[in-house]
This record gives structure tokens, C-alpha cells and sequence, in this order.
């Protein structure tokens, strides 16, 4: 049953079309609204360009029962020799609902042409001349290096989209501010004329609105004229976060004309000028290992994490609860013969518990709800950051959930010029798949104890190194499941991996 | 002028009123409602009573050209022999506007005719029967150690109220969970009867509401009830943090008849069954210093720390801005020949900086503006958390602040019993007059090196270490001023010192 599904899938899949609403099968994570099966996909279901895979591959990488890991075929390579690798869920979705991009960019000046492209205008809409065709590097431009993955939900659209266009909006949003970047010994200016050189605003006093002599400043006026100085990290982490949140908004506006399912969390990975900034918005987790030790790179945010967020927007725009749901969380469900009872609690103030009287609101189903991995929005997501979702609804009503979603990622910065690197350093980016049953400390000694026995100058020992991740996190179908070694139960998600070596720049320009 | 306005003051003072208007002095810190005047204050000023001060030692504490600093006497014991000092600040207030208490209490069952004393009722007020008689101890009850200093500012009134009222609420809730407290190896039940004692819910289904046959329990309704297991240390957490909500609300309802004015930092550290919390609302500041190694217990809540909260409920409820403010943060003011240029930005989400085209309603003055020691809120107060400041407005206007402000403590809990400590080992608690100018690590060299030199068995020793640390802050009075030793400025503010030695409870039940 479930495999002639996939058949079905596949044959349409192959054809370069998704079968409309199949997708939408996971009626318990939530409902997505559908008005749009007559619309055709933004982008073809497929698995990432640089796998290169034939129709047959393709449709063997969907093989539930055998899970095959992808990885880069031996003499493709990635930038910095990334190896990566892949694997498909054990049955939860049809498809492989992560995606993956790994490209190389230059940022340069917008031209006469694609000037403002990607340009969020004042009615803020986007143009839809995306400039895709400026990737080929002719040898001009500031390079600048981008890994993603994106973990998809209720659906592949959204991920894939992602996949296609996130660094294309990084990359033009960071050519808007080029000529700062050529001039990285200068803080950026705070305000820019309209084209684009540096205002300098004139010294006045109080509230005047004419200019003054600047030799009359006083102290008062240059205490009025506090000035934040900005720094060029910090500019290119805004324009990271604002490119987010225009691929979201580009979902929401391209949903009008195309079929894009679901939502995704994104994970992206930026090396820029001797800078490697790592943004992550939902539970994907990238973590760097250096000299065996880990250093985290992100936060993942979910309905534990952001706890008191989601329960503030609660408290404040109780409208957004449907009258359905309370912001207070509880321990469990209360039963309506506990009313007048005292039963602990915590609101969005509160990291601890304590006890509160029951009253008839309390008997609403709590905002956030079950522990861990179960933990849920509304009944529905387990995630709280990310891309699309604009339709996604709680199950049998008109609730909306993306009000409490948040597509802003929060930027770490890794100045790799500080440090230095040997062939085993790398950073190590992966789906929840990954981390949800191997630890940060296993990845590490996994990583190392497969790279000190690799050839240092195999090309591959990266991709090698990533597919050792992935089995381990798998594991082997046995008669009661994917188990690992130690019999605890592999992960049954779909599972990307990045290993990105740190001494890979230095061997490129 | 001023000593002469400090002599009047003292008069009053040392006959146990304060002039009333005279402390509503600071009126660029922003303006205090006074419609009060002639309401008696709720406790008159004065010192700490372990102080134990004459009135001439009082008058001669406030003399802010000599800044005396006091101490214990020597004979007079707090708790564990903890060391305190104080000094009052250079001249921006008349008077000391720090607080602080120091108290062993005991955690009993409410007695039936004290039940309820202080509980916070269907309407949201309390009881005024608080239980202050019920210090003396009389052998029975949990041995509570509580140590507190409140940070005043735009007047004494909530600081005052604050330090002779914090501990009682604690203790008085902790009371209401002395059953709990008296079994610490069980978890506390999710549910109380309206006698105190577990209630049990009886498992069910779905959203069935007759009681039905235990034994019929499915997957299903295991997984309907899902059960947080709260821990005991949480639940003195959320005791605290409730406590603490509950004190700012007292200083609201009591300001309708007592004069209790301005608003104060918070930081509490309370010994219970083995554990130090500490809480801390504002910008003090506490740490360990174990071995001489720093362990930081509190984070500052400041409008730069807090910028992101404040600017979220800003753009949610932009009504609270009262036209004047915008929740968008720029690195200075903008001018209204700016209009149409770009200017850097951040909103609620961002971390970083983009541009943005500047519009007519960005020429509005920031909800956050100022750096460092001069960033504020809406123009008017420097910190973002505490008690009090319930009719502090924007200056000139009718703009609320207290929308903004957050009563609620970060609590961060230190096992005492799980480390073995040295007589040198202790719990720095500090207003902001003394980490302003001294780094963690200066006190903790400090402390280390003072109590080194120190007869190990003279119970004045963490007094005088208290006394070294403020004498280290406050510097002395040259013709520019107050200066430290390496000629920079001296802190100018109200400083108060606790020194707590955390090998002290073993010398005492």
C-alpha cells in the first residue's frame, strides 16, 4: 500500500510535477489549507543539484524499507571539499522533506538591471526578475560561501523553495551594501543618502530644525547626538536576519500564484570575508568541532525553549488563542472536576511552578503542551522558527498558528581568521534527525576517530565522515525497527548532514 | 544649600517622618505622580535596623561630602557572621536610597488565625494582617536565611517597604507548601484539594467527563495525561517569583494610603534546605567566589539587556508608546531633514543592523536610546526590572512606564551542599555603585586577597572585607572628585555590600 503510494508519487515526481495533495497526507500535524491544488509547484520536488541524480537514483533514494544514504559521488565536489550525506524517514512522509544547498556566490554591486531585483518595495512586494542567472562567477565580487538545510513540514514546497532562493536574497541583500564591505576597516555609515553614500547629519541643538553653526555645539546637543557605533559583523548579521524574513514573505506572496506546501526550519551556514556566520531558525543544529572539543553555533527553538514568547504573545493578543487555548501552561490536562482545586502552573513570567486556583479558562487546552520532543504549539507544531506555514491552521478550526512562528534566525558569529585549523576541524551541520539520538560529544568523537584513520588528502573524507554520522544516527532495520548498535532505536526521520572542513578555505581564495 | 536642605531633612527624618516632596527631587530621572502629599509614609526612612544607628550616626551617614561608610558594629551578628557596609552616594540624591535586610526566619504551616494572611484573594488584594510578629522563633519550623538589597531610586518609599516586607511573603508562601517542603523526597502532586492534601485525577478519555473504570486506561489516555514532574527547587522558584509579584503589588494597593514613593532593583538571596537561591530583579548584582573563581548569580536587567522585551510588547501594543515613542531602535536621533535617507535599525526580532528608508513616524524618540550606564526606557529610568514605580511617567506627559518594567526576579539556584567551601568562599551581593566601577574578577581578588590576611576566626572579618570592597569603590575625595587609587573616577552612587561566607550555615542549624 504504502510503497505503490510512492510508485504513484514517483512516476509524477520523475515528470518534474508533485501529485497535488498527496503531500498533505499528515492530517495530524496539523492542517494546511488547500485552495491551491489547481496551482502548479514553484519548484519541482527533487533532492539537492549537487547529488546529481539519475530518475532511477531518485527514485531508489525514496525506498522507506531500505533508507539508502545519498552522498556526493565520488569526483563532484563541493566547495571546501563539504562532504555530506542524506537519508530518507521510515515512513512518516513520502518524500524527503529536507533539502540542502551548498554554492558558491559573489556579492557585488547591484547593476543597472538588477538593480533593486530583490528589493522589498514600499508596497512591499518583490519584484520577479530573482536575478538566478548571476551566479557564474566572472571573477569579480566579494565570494562568499553558503551552506543550508532545511528541514520540511506538511509538505516539501516551502524547504525547497528555501533551498533554491535563501542565498540569492542573502547574497543581493548583502551587494545593496558592497561598497561598505569593500571598506571593512570603516564602521558602516548610519545613514546613507539616497545613493548610497554616507549622510552626515549636521550638529544642532534641542529641538531646532534648521542647521547651526557646528562650532556652536554644546556639550547638550553632542549629548543629543549619541551615536551608536555599528559594526560591519553586526550589519552583515541584520542583513542575514532581514533576508529571512524576506524568503518568508516571498513564500507568502508566491503562494497567490503557486502550490507551496508546508514550512520549513532553516539552517544556513555564511562564509564571508574570513567570517563564518551561522544562522539558524528552528531545530536543526550545527555545531563546530575544533581539537575534538564542540562549540555550539546555534539554539534550537521550540516549543520548550521559546516557552515564555509564545506565552507572552499569548498573554498580550489573547485573540490569537481562538478562545481554545489558554497561555498558561500546566503540568497536564485539567479535568473538569478539578475546578476550584489548586493546580501548579507557570505563565509567561515564570520559570518556576506554582500553585493556582482552577477556574473555568484554565480548562482550555494549554498553548504549549507535552514534553521534549512531543512538545506542541496549539496541538500542532513542534517547532517554533522557520520559513512558510502561512496557511498552517489548527486541526479542525480557523486558528492560525504562524502568528507565534517566528522566521527571524538567531546569528552566531566564528571568526575563523582567529583561530587555526587542522584537517579535522570542521563544522557539522545537521537536521534533528542527527542530534535527536546522538549527542553533540558522540558526533565529535565520531568525527575524529573517522577522520584521523581517513586519508588527509582523500577529497572525500568529509563525504566519508558524514555518511559515518549517518549511519550511526540511522542505524539497521531489525525485526522490531531501525536500531543502533546499542539497541536503542535509531532515528526514523529523514537526516541531513554537512561536514564543512575549516581549513577548507584556506586551500581557495 | 545642600547641607543646609540636608540638615532640615535629617530633623524631620530623625524624628521619624519624611519630608514629604523633598525626595521627588530627581526630576530628570523622570516625573513621580504626587498627588500623596499628605499621606503618612508606610515606614519612615532610616537605615537597616542591624545597624542599629543613633540618630546622630544617621545624620552623620548622609553627609555626602565626607560619605561615611558604615558598618556592623563590632559585637553585632547577622546570620553566619555575614559582613555588610554602605555608603551613601556623592550628592544626586539627599538620601541613602539603598535598602537592606538580612533575617532568619522559620517556614511553619499557617497558624489558623494568620491562614490566608497574606494570600492574594479572588480580587486581587490582600489581607493587611501580615504576619510580622511571627520572626521570633520558636524552635519549629524550616530555618530560612534571607539577604536583600533594594536599589531605590525617584525616591526611598518602595525600597523602604521592600526590605522590611520581601521575606515575610516568601516565608509566608513557602508556609502554604510546608507540607511539601517536609517531604522533600517526593515530587510535589500536580493537583491539591482544597484541604492542602494530593488530589489524584482519575484517568480517562478524550473529552469524556464521567469518572470511568481505571482499568480501561488506553495508549490514548496515558498520552492525554502527560505529566510534568515538577521538582521541589522549582516550585520554591515559582514560590519566589510569585512572592516578589505579590510585593509590587502591595506597594501599588498600599499607595492608596501611604506615600511610598519611587520604585528600587530587587536582589534577594534566600537559604533553604541546603540551596541558595538567588533573585534578582534590576541591576545589582551577586556572585560566587569559590577558590577565587568567579561564579556570576545574576544577570542584569537593563534597557540594553532587555531591549528585544521591550520593544516586542512596544509593537504589539503600540497604544503603551502614547504617539511620542517608536519601538524601532536607530544608533541616534534622526532629523527632519532626514526624512526619505536610509538609516541603520533594529526592530524586536533583529540582533543585528539593516537599513531602512526613514518615514515620518521614525522621527518619534526611541523606546530605547542611550548606551551602556546611560541607556533608558522611554527617556526616563535606566533599569527594567523591580518593585514599584507604579505612577512613574514619561516626564511631561501621561505615558505609564510601569507597562514596561518587570517585577519578575531571574532565579538561579546554587547547591551549597553539593561543594565543600573554605572560609574564604562567599556570596558578593552588590548594588550597581559597586560593579560600575569594580570588575568581578577586581572583587574577587579583592576579597581573596583582604580575608587571606585576615584572623580566620574573627567573626568582624567579612564585615571588614565589605568595608575594603566600598572603600575600593567609592575611592576618596581629591579636587576632581571622588577618585580611585588609578586616578579614575570613583562610583558617585548609594553602594551597599554583602559579604556572605558559604561555609557559614555549617557552623549553624
Amino acid at each position: 500500500m504504502m510503497i505503490s503510494k510512492v510508485k504513484n508519487a514517483m512516476s509524477n515526481l520523475v515528470g518534474g510535477m508533485m501529485p497535488h495533495g498527496h503531500h498533505h497526507h499528515n492530517h495530524h500535524s496539523g492542517g494546511q489549507t488547500c485552495g491551491t491544488d489547481s496551482l502548479p509547484p514553484r519548484f519541482p520536488y527533487g533532492r539537492p543539484d549537487f547529488l546529481d541524480l539519475t530518475p532511477e537514483l531518485l527514485q531508489y533514494s525514496t525506498e522507506h524499507a531500505s533508507r539508502p544514504v545519498l552522498t556526493l559521488k565520488r569526483g563532484s565536489r563541493l566547495p571546501w571539499q563539504t562532504g555530506y550525506a542524506e537519508v530518507i524517514n521510515a515512513g512518516k512522509s513520502m518524500l524527503n522533506e529536507d533539502q540542502a544547498s551548498c554554492e558558491k556566490v559573489f556579492v557585488k554591486k547591484p547593476s543597472g538591471k538588477h538593480r533593486n531585483s530583490t528589493l522589498l518595495d514600499q508596497n512591499g512586494s518583490y519584484s520577479h526578475c530573482l536575478s538566478l542567472g548571476l551566479t557564474t562567477p566572472d571573477g569579480t565580487g566579494i565570494p562568499l560561501h553558503f551552506w543550508g538545510i532545511f528541514d520540511g513540514h506538511a509538505g516539501s514546497g516551502a524547504a525547497i523553495m528555501a533551498s533554491k532562493l535563501l542565498h540569492h536574497l542573502i547574497r543581493d541583500r548583502l551587494g545593496e551594501i558592497c561598497h561598505l564591505l569593500e571598506n571593512p576597516s570603516s564602521a558602516p555609515p548610519i545613514c546613507l543618502a539616497k545613493n548610497g553614500s554616507p549622510y552626515q547629519a549636521e550638529a544642532k541643538k534641542g529641538g531646532a530644525q534648521e542647521p547651526e553653526d557646528p562650532d556652536a555645539v554644546s556639550d547638550a546637543s553632542v549629548r543629543f547626538y549619541m551615536e551608536k557605533v555599528v559594526s560591519l559583523e553586526s550589519l552583515v548579521m541584520g542583513v542575514i536576519e532581514t533576508a529571512f524574513k524576506q524568503m518568508d514573505d516571498l513564500i507568502e506572496k508566491e503562494k497567490s500564484s503557486y502550490a507551496i506546501s508546508g514550512g520549513c526550519c532553516a539552517l544556513a551556514a555564511i562564509h564571508l570575508m574570513g567570517k563564518l556566520y551561522v544562522a539558524n531558525a528552528g531545530d536543526s543544529r550545527a555545531i563546530i568541532i575544533r581539537n575534538n572539543e564542540v562549540i555550539p553555533m546555534t539554539n534550537e527553538f521550540t516549543p520548550e525553549s521559546e516557552r515564555q514568547r509564545l506565552q507572552y504573545l499569548g498573554f498580550l493578543r489573547p485573540e490569537l488563542l481562538g478562545n481554545e487555548f489558554t497561555h498558561i501552561e500546566f503540568p497536564r490536562r485539567i479535568q473538569h472536576s478539578e475546578l476550584g482545586k489548586k493546580m501548579l502552573y507557570r505563565d509567561h513570567s515564570m520559570t518556576g511552578w506554582a500553585y493556582k486556583t482552577i477556574v473555568e479558562d484554565d480548562l482550555k487546552f494549554p498553548l504549549i503542551y507535552g514534553e521534549g520532543k512531543k512538545a506542541r504549539v496549539m496541538a500542532t507544531i513542534g517547532v517554533t522558527r522557520g520559513l512558510g506555514d502561512h496557511d498552517l491552521k489548527v486541526y479542525n478550526s480557523n486558528i492560525y498558528i504562524k502568528p507565534f512562528l517566528s522566521c527571524v534566525p538567531e546569528v552566531k558569529v566564528y571568526n575563523l581568521d582567529e583561530h587555526k585549523h587542522g584537517p579535522d576541524d570542521v563544522l557539522v551541520m545537521g537536521t534533528d534527525g542527527l542530534w535527536d539520538v546522538t549527542t553533540d560529544k558522540e558526533v565529535a568523537d565520531a568525527i575524529t576517530a573517522y577522520l584521523s584513520c581517513c586519508d588527509p588528502s582523500d577529497p572525500m573524507r568529509y563525504t566519508l565522515a558524514a555518511q559515518d554520522l549517518l549511519m550511526r544516527s540511522r542505524g539497521v532495520l531489525k525485526e522490531r525497527g531501525w536500531r543502533l548498535p546499542n539497541d536503542r532505536l535509531g532515528s526514523g526521520d529523514d537526516i541531513t548532514v554537512f561536514v564543512i572542513p575549516l581549513a577548507g578555505h584556506e586551500s581557495e581564495t
